[in-house]
């Protein structure tokens, strides 16, 4: 897990449709996608799991569920991204399998010191900045908190919340392996130059530590 | 299936808990439960589950989850039921296995002669009567409905909507191998009472075609 990781929205889709705004990110370079609703019926959001999975098959970028594991089993998705109010970490492994991709998202020390005892996948610290898209957090973590989280944590780290061009190399710099964005790629006027200049951001700092 | 089926709803509870209406019902004899929940966490509804499973163990009553497949094998419930705009049933006796019980809601004509082609464990005949607990329903079947599919199917017929002390003899001499319901037991003054009372009108009915 590492570059730009997109995380859906589709109320901030605009009038595009999401698997448009989605084949536009991976375009870009978006190296992993979550799907994330909250309102649509089981069969729905199956249905959509299976159209962007086909999606994404072309570009060999896996695809990723947000909380349902039933919507992740039914679609053949490559994994599940839980929160901490959604399924325990241990009945996610014992359903999803040895193979698939779980993240978890730590919005405490609490969480980020439970997780280090977890073989999951990577942990998604929530929120690295305020963010209008997910309110329901405990206060964020700041580039201090998630330099301190790489300090002691052995878990691949996707950074997200408020995260922007403008601060992608920030996040980079103090310790993150990928970047995780809503609506700076779902909002954007072009998401596929979004996701371009994104993924350019993340390299150039990552690959030379400066821009 | 039959006899009493309890579908739960924990806004008809009242002041009381869910976990406590339920075991009120199974004690007044419900043979089955299904715990329907629309806005928990899924969290909160995996602990739900596990909770009150372990509550029916002591009386080898069923639990059966609704729509959500990812919660019934977080709790080792024994089945499912989906509604047409939940998981397609195949995808749901692939993922839950040959063993676990699983009900299908049918509310049209297309909907039963599609289920005479699956192995699904009963089928839910939904309404029987119109119900205020659930509005996004296409008719209700009446009787004469619940007759006819009787007639052109082989599965086990559980009927749901509307279903109360007063209907309920009908109700299984027009076909129905169990009666389900919600609001009859869950906003009962006394929960027991009213599954006792209704499980013997069933019984009553089926033992001697009349009360």
């Amino acid at each position: 897990m590492k570059g730009l990781y997109l995380v859906t929205d589709r109320d901030l889709c605009g009038g595009r449709t999401l698997d448009d705004v989605v084949l536009r990110a991976v375009r870009g370079g978006a190296s992993c996608v979550q799907l994330r609703e909250k309102n649509l019926s089981t069969r729905a959001f199956v249905e959509e799991a299976l159209r962007i999975k086909r999606l994404l098959e072309t570009y060999r970028v896996p695809l990723i569920i947000n909380d349902r594991l039933d919507v992740a089993l039914a679609a053949g998705a490559h994994g599940v991204h839980i929160g901490q109010d959604d399924m325990p970490y241990e009945a996610a492994r014992r359903i999803m399998g040895p193979e698939a991709i779980i993240g978890l998202s730590v919005e405490t020390w609490d969480d980020v010191e439970r997780a280090e005892t977890l073989d999951c996948d990577y942990l998604g610290v929530s929120p690295v900045f305020e963010t209008p898209t997910k309110t329901d957090t405990k206060g964020s973590w700041g580039l201090d908190g998630l330099a301190k989280i790489r300090a002691c944590s052995h878990h691949v780290l996707v950074a997200i919340g408020g995260i922007n061009l403008a601060n992608a190399g920030d996040v980079i710099t103090s310790g993150a392996d990928a970047v995780a964005v809503v609506s700076a790629v779902c909002a954007a006027p072009n998401p596929e130059r979004a996701s371009r200049e994104l993924c350019s951001r993340i390299s150039s700092i990552r690959d030379n530590g400066h821009e």
